[in-house]
């Protein structure tokens, strides 16, 4: 088990959490939470799997994922006031699945020989796709259309890796510091409220 | 020609037809409804498909399905006022289509060596999207989210597909029976208004 | 470089011009129009490869797409004024997308040796698809389900290019004619308010 694996592992407990708490505060219904919970996890995942033709799909080949899902989503079912006292836990555990499954994404394009820039948006794409679908399915605003910097977060991590990964740094130096950088980078903007300029045509 | 073969003309008939009557009850324009009725029809299977890497996916495979779908169109579009004289017309269709597609995504899954949760989860999601998408194109809640344990149905109906393969019943035998079960948990969940429980997050 | 590879550079763009207009008109921030403008020209290409299996999708396997959109989303954030004084600049990129994506799409079946009605709804599934999630993600009403024969315009074209085909026409004016054929038809049909006609049932 490599510390990739053990990184994959907490970036799908993260989401699962993220999803199960979405679910709850949308008063879901038991099965909702689950499958809200397992599509937020598994759903960045399987669009990178499916743009590069990795199929059958990961979580299909690993049952390892669909247990540790049921178990994450029990728990937080178990513990939904706890973690709703610690305020903000959605929007931590979601940041820390953001920064996780981007770099995975990266590594898993420069693992099938893309070319740097396809594999900064194959971070994107696998980190922020959980998020949207959650979104999207509990008739939220997604998470990328909202004025916080959340897809940027995770490009601007991708291009930070490429440029480590360029200078031969150790890889889970790599892991660790590019993960942190999008976690501190999307803290920051929601903190102090920074967001993009925005164009619109004149009428 | 197979059971199997029978089975799986059965249940795209029965979500075209879903799929047609849900976009004539929402007015939609004549290319409308037969968009609606192929995609409600071959929505499931090619998720299934993509998932496990079977491509080009079935429908392209062989053109039947486009022309057993057009067929069905026509027809429901010519019966409609019949159809719908059969109360719940819509309904039953939608049941026969989850309950023959749960158990053709539960068997594909297997023969693709899949575990058996991993097939479960493949039945579920071909039994469960064709009618997901065609709720979301018509602009309905979908029918997974709804309280009427539609989704639950389907893992319900796979863990009894399990259960009788590991008995080694035979296998026409297991189809329908499965198959007939699923429709049957549908049909009392919604007769007798059965619901999960809910959990939210106190505020 | 062939007149084919030509043509998939302008279609890219007229599905890259559209997306950022959109985007602008509904005011979304400089990232939101890139990411608009990015899924509207791959949206339909990569629908089209995930389906007949060719991964990793197109735009993955050669970087120029993406440096092309890039390009055009800056130069249409500049223009933007300019752009909107040509009235119905939108509509008209729109049009010129949807001629040029469904004859790359029949193109592609007929070379992935797939039927004729396969190939044809491939077309229209890869002249569409773009513009479907554009206005899904700008939440307009997608464009497939106004009273505008888009979908009808784009499968009309996929006929007129198999019987071109069967003809043994030179492939370069398959090419233009088919695409003209689109786009006049379009044009026709928005100018003179043609709508298909709709079933409704007897409630």
């Amino acid at each position: 088990m490599t510390f990739f694996d053990v990184l994959d592992i907490l970036g799908t407990v993260a989401f699962a959490a993220s999803g199960a708490l979405s679910a709850m505060n949308r008063r879901l219904d038991l099965f909702g939470i689950f499958i809200i919970a397992f599509v937020t996890a598994i759903g960045g995942g399987t669009v990178r799997d499916i743009l590069i033709g990795n199929t059958p799909v990961s979580w299909m080949q690993n049952t390892m994922y669909i247990y540790l899902i049921g178990g994450v989503t029990t728990l937080s079912i178990i513990l939904r006031n706890k973690l709703n006292y610690l305020r903000k836990s959605l929007f931590l555990f979601d940041t820390i699945g953001l920064g996780i499954f981007t770099i995975i994404g990266v590594e898993i394009g420069i693992q099938a020989s893309l070319e740097p820039i396809v594999s900064i948006a194959l971070g994107a794409m696998t980190g922020c796709f959980g998020g949207v679908i959650r979104d999207i399915l509990c008739n939220e605003i997604p998470v990328i259309f909202r004025k916080e910097i959340y897809a940027t977060a995770s490009i601007a991590g991708g291009i930070c890796y490429m440029a480590l990964h360029s200078l031969s740094v150790n890889q889970n130096i790599i892991y660790i510091s590019t993960t942190l950088f999008i976690i501190i980078i999307r803290l920051l903007v929601v903190k102090n409220k920074v967001s993009l300029p925005s164009f619109s045509v004149k009428n």
